[in-house]
């Protein structure tokens, strides 16, 4: 490992609350953001199915539909989400802008236990943006949308002046369908369940902080960006009763399962040593100072499940191409309700708490 | 009116084509963002919901939900669409970003005839944004959401660094159920029918530019955003038979009346003495040298429908109060197929070509 930090564009990681501005751990998925969506966007926007704060929302249709000829009834729950893509480099080790746009957005779809089908695109370019590079990206996300099985379907293009908008943003949205007796959602952790990761954390920010910081690996470490639906329609087929999935990105496995243990009014226990986090990883988050429980993912996910059923799903799990490495990290306590808390290496205990600002900016 | 033209940062409104690198005209609406389109990004995501290039995408489930116990059919169609906002200034006569970004989404669903439901709304904030800001413009997407009777459902927010940006760009997302027996579509103007507008055209535009521009005109020119879900439910109630709708923004009624002429392969004959435009409007276009069919409107609706309706479709719109001015402005002809004309003033006849690159960019 070569040491070539480069400082300038640095971002404080932990910046004091209560900011008049906004400052950039208000987009990090952490505290600040949490607190920008209940003190600012809730009061404005005020309505249940916001106030549920999943990876998507859940929609249903059937009292939607006024034509009472149709007697429509138990119509399939839509699952409907957004996110907005800024990450910089725009190409990273293992993949560009184009495919994570589409993964993200499948993946929030996917924790709904949805079937993702359709996606929109609404790109932000930068004047000067090379058409070659755009071509390049909308490539990716062609691609990206045919391994997932989704299908753009609508799109928006916006330029912007140069020197503005760092070449392309884009925003995907999208659409799913709910099979029925699924029912996955951030408040439904129940004590005695067993917590389930499928796979290596932390790889995907420490990919695009391999590039961004100037820094070189002995091995490339490639973004593990991929989309998810495959193994939850997987994991669906051995049993529906899963009671939360999350996509822990921006601010990790740590703020994810923070969320969660708020949202179900628990406490969840996990051991580090189980944890898994590949040799790469390790090594560049002790070089920097980093948790690789804080670093961003996108490819992972967080499984709540009843103990009961761990066992077939772990198994099912490690067949498929993107939860080999599945593995039980913690489970789910009527202990210390709102907290999450891991068993370290050296035996003790230690409060893993919600991420506050970003460990690092603009990851996705 | 007084002069104060201010020409710093002015763009050129007519880009050479065939660029290598992204231009403002990519992002205007006109034949650059078509040509993006059909040469960039249609390749990459080619699929043929994609390729009716509505103002939204029509969906249809039935074939999606494979529960065969369920035996559901005749399913609504959904609509779905897309658009990012990024327009300068963030506040303007009459509206800000937020309420745009409501109501662009909302209408561009209601231009399928459908009912718009839910929304999703995706910030990219730039870092050192005050938060009393970005706390107006959320209070005014909930004031238009609920104007408008959406829910806005979900949402994401990412941060960029100061000086990227540009304070706030939105992208609103939206779904909307289509009610069974309605068709309207691009391609479906037919010779004989005849061409509505809802009222005065090119306000919008000329809002945004008074203050961009650093023009002051006697009378206050506020934008015309404005939620048309409810005026176009009313034509519902009229008639099903409405053939196409097209919302006017980017391009201006040139720009969206040339795509529907060619997605239908029919000529349109437009009357300019019958197209609506308030003298405020026509006096800053005059003074700008600006053709007021080609500048952008957000609250404007292009309807084209059988002749035999439009009577009691005008009558039912004019007692409305987003068409009271509503008019008969042309003719869907068969001849010049994929050209609009338009009688002059002095009873000549031009062609109305599509918009190139645009005449003002970021008008929403």
């Amino acid at each position: 490992m070569t040491n070539t930090l480069n400082f300038e564009n640095w971002v404080c990681p932990l910046p004091l609350q209560n900011h008049p501005t906004i400052i950039m751990g208000h987009g990090g998925g952490g505290k600040l953001s949490a607190e920008l969506v209940e003190h600012l966007f809730l009061p404005a926007f005020k309505n249940e199915t916001l106030e549920n704060l999943g990876d998507s929302a859940v929609l249903d249709l059937t009292s939607k539909i006024q034509n009472p000829k149709s007697k429509i009834q138990n119509l399939p729950r839509l699952s409907f989400s957004t996110d907005s893509f800024v990450i910089r480099p725009l190409f990273f080790p293992g993949g560009n802008i184009g495919d994570l746009a589409i993964n993200g957005t499948v993946n929030d779809i996917a924790m709904s236990g949805a079937q993702p089908l359709y996606l929109s695109a609404g790109f932000i370019l930068e004047e000067g943006l090379s058409l070659e590079m755009l071509g390049t990206i909308a490539e990716s996300m062609g691609q990206a949308a045919r391994q997932a099985g989704v299908t753009l379907v609508t799109g928006d293009t916006k330029v912007v002046d140069k020197g503005h908008g760092d070449g392309v943003y884009i925003n995907t949205s999208g659409l799913g369908l709910i099979p029925e007796g699924v029912n996955i959602a951030p408040h439904r952790a129940c004590p005695g369940d067993v917590v389930i990761v499928n796979g290596d954390i932390g790889v995907h920010g420490v990919a695009i902080m391999s590039v961004r910081e100037g820094l070189e690996f002995e091995t490339t470490i490639e973004t593990d960006s991929a989309p998810l639906n495959g193994l939850i329609a997987a994991m669906l087929d051995v049993t529906p009763d899963i009671h939360v999935l999350r996509d822990p990105t921006r601010g990790g496995v740590a703020s994810a399962l923070n969320e969660i243990a708020q949202a179900s009014k628990v406490g969840i226990a996990l051991d580090e040593k189980q944890m898994p986090v590949s040799g790469p990883v390790r090594a560049a988050c002790e070089f920097l100072g980093l948790d690789p429980f804080y670093v961003a993912n996108e490819g992972k996910l967080i499984a709540i499940v009843p103990a009961a059923v761990a066992e077939p799903l772990l198994e099912r799990m490690q067949q498929h191409p993107h939860g080999t490495k599945a593995t039980v990290v913690g489970r789910v306590t009527d202990q210390h309700p709102g907290l999450v808390v891991a068993k370290t290496g050296l035996g003790g205990t230690r409060v893993v708490d919600m991420q506050v600002g970003e460990q690092l900016p603009r990851i996705c």
